[in-house]
């Protein structure tokens, strides 16, 4: 029997990237999970991600404290800037996005992938919710795949990186779904951007909204846990 | 009078990234310096760099914490492995290759870029002494760049990044020439892997041989301060 190849999965403790993992497992990948404190506001979503590694995936979950905030230019990294919560998703750029994160965490597993001897990457970017973020791009996804393969040694050895997004063109409820059907609790989840620190959401605010809007278009029960009083809103 | 093109310059306090800059001010771009904080066994390099930029760049120097020793790999931030001090280069990829070093700073870089607006990345990779790191390769750098043009948000905004290693395929001596010509006061750099507290270079590492080995060549005394009672070797 062949060994299983090994991936890298990027874990951040909500709804997408556990639905990655899971379907990474699907798959018959050996996971490797990988999360990031990059000065978020809470670290129930970390808590989560730790959680969820233990559950499913096949090794500790790992984390990289990682000081994004010293750059600027989010409202996740800066206290300075009022998180959104009108309801309406605003026209261009998310003030929510991180400057090149995807770039930087894709980079960071990249390098964990080449200690493990792990040539597979997975992440969960989606053009479909967040088509404002350069870097949740198909032409993001390939072009860090060859980038990969000029920028490690494993290349020389011979061995060739994939980078993969699967739930790239995917909807909110059909990521549910598939998730649901590979037996994710959501209910571990966190996606809210100001939840409690008991991983409580708000209900209110836009990733609450957008998940909420999933479990319903999914015709599944939303498992969420909110935070005592809150009537949640799509 | 137009408004100066701005660049983002990676250094690290070694002699070859201050060199970089001084070519970047030399062009008329206006200089932002960033650096990293990544689990270097000595701060000296940091120190350095803070006080290069202070004299050199047009602002304040900004380091980023990351903990890559997390993921380990490397030479230069494992305790367990030690650093290399024969003399010899050994073959194939150095023991002090952190992986993804290269990726993961350029692109923190590139996050940076798009929170100033300077769409000029500048990095002291160089394929002539490290030709065994797949990072200091002119494909690599090739392929960041395009990868850049399609990452972050510049783009949308009409804006191309440039990914710019003017020392890529210069020689140690070559690039001490060019420094001193360009005013670089090298006694201020650090290169030593194993450097005391105050700076000072212990003259038998690969590092310290192979810049001592630059000087000689470009026939410049050598300003580096070294530990008291070292014998510099080449």
């Amino acid at each position: 029997m062949s060994q299983a190849d090994k991936a890298v999965v990027l874990l951040s403790g909500g709804l997408d990237s556990v639905t990655v993992l899971m379907m990474a497992k699907a798959r018959g990948l050996e996971c490797f999970t990988l999360g990031f404190d990059y000065g978020q506001r809470h670290t129930a979503e970390l808590n989560a991600a730790r959680e969820l590694a233990s559950r499913y995936s096949d090794h500790p979950h790992q984390v990289i404290q990682l000081d994004l905030g010293a750059i600027g230019g989010s409202a996740l990294t800066s206290n300075a800037i009022e998180v959104p919560t009108a309801g309406v998703q605003a026209e261009g750029i998310p003030v929510t996005y991180v400057p090149a994160r995807n770039t930087v965490f894709l980079s960071i597993a990249m390098g964990y992938g080449e200690v493990l001897g792990a040539t597979h990457l997975m992440i969960g970017a989606n053009a479909v919710d967040y088509s404002g973020y350069p870097d949740c791009r198909p032409a993001f996804i390939e072009q860090f795949e060859k980038l990969a393969n000029v920028a490690t040694t494993a290349v020389d050895g011979g061995a060739s990186w994939t980078v993969d997004a699967p739930l790239m063109h995917m909807s909110k409820a059909e990521i549910i779904a598939a998730g649901v059907s590979l037996g994710v609790d959501y209910s571990l989840t966190v996606s809210c951007y100001q939840a409690d620190s008991l991983g409580r959401a708000c209900g209110v605010c836009d990733a609450c909204r957008l998940r909420r809007q999933g479990f319903f278009d999914a015709e599944i029960e939303d498992p969420t846990r909110y935070q005592p009083g809150v009537i949640p809103q799509v």
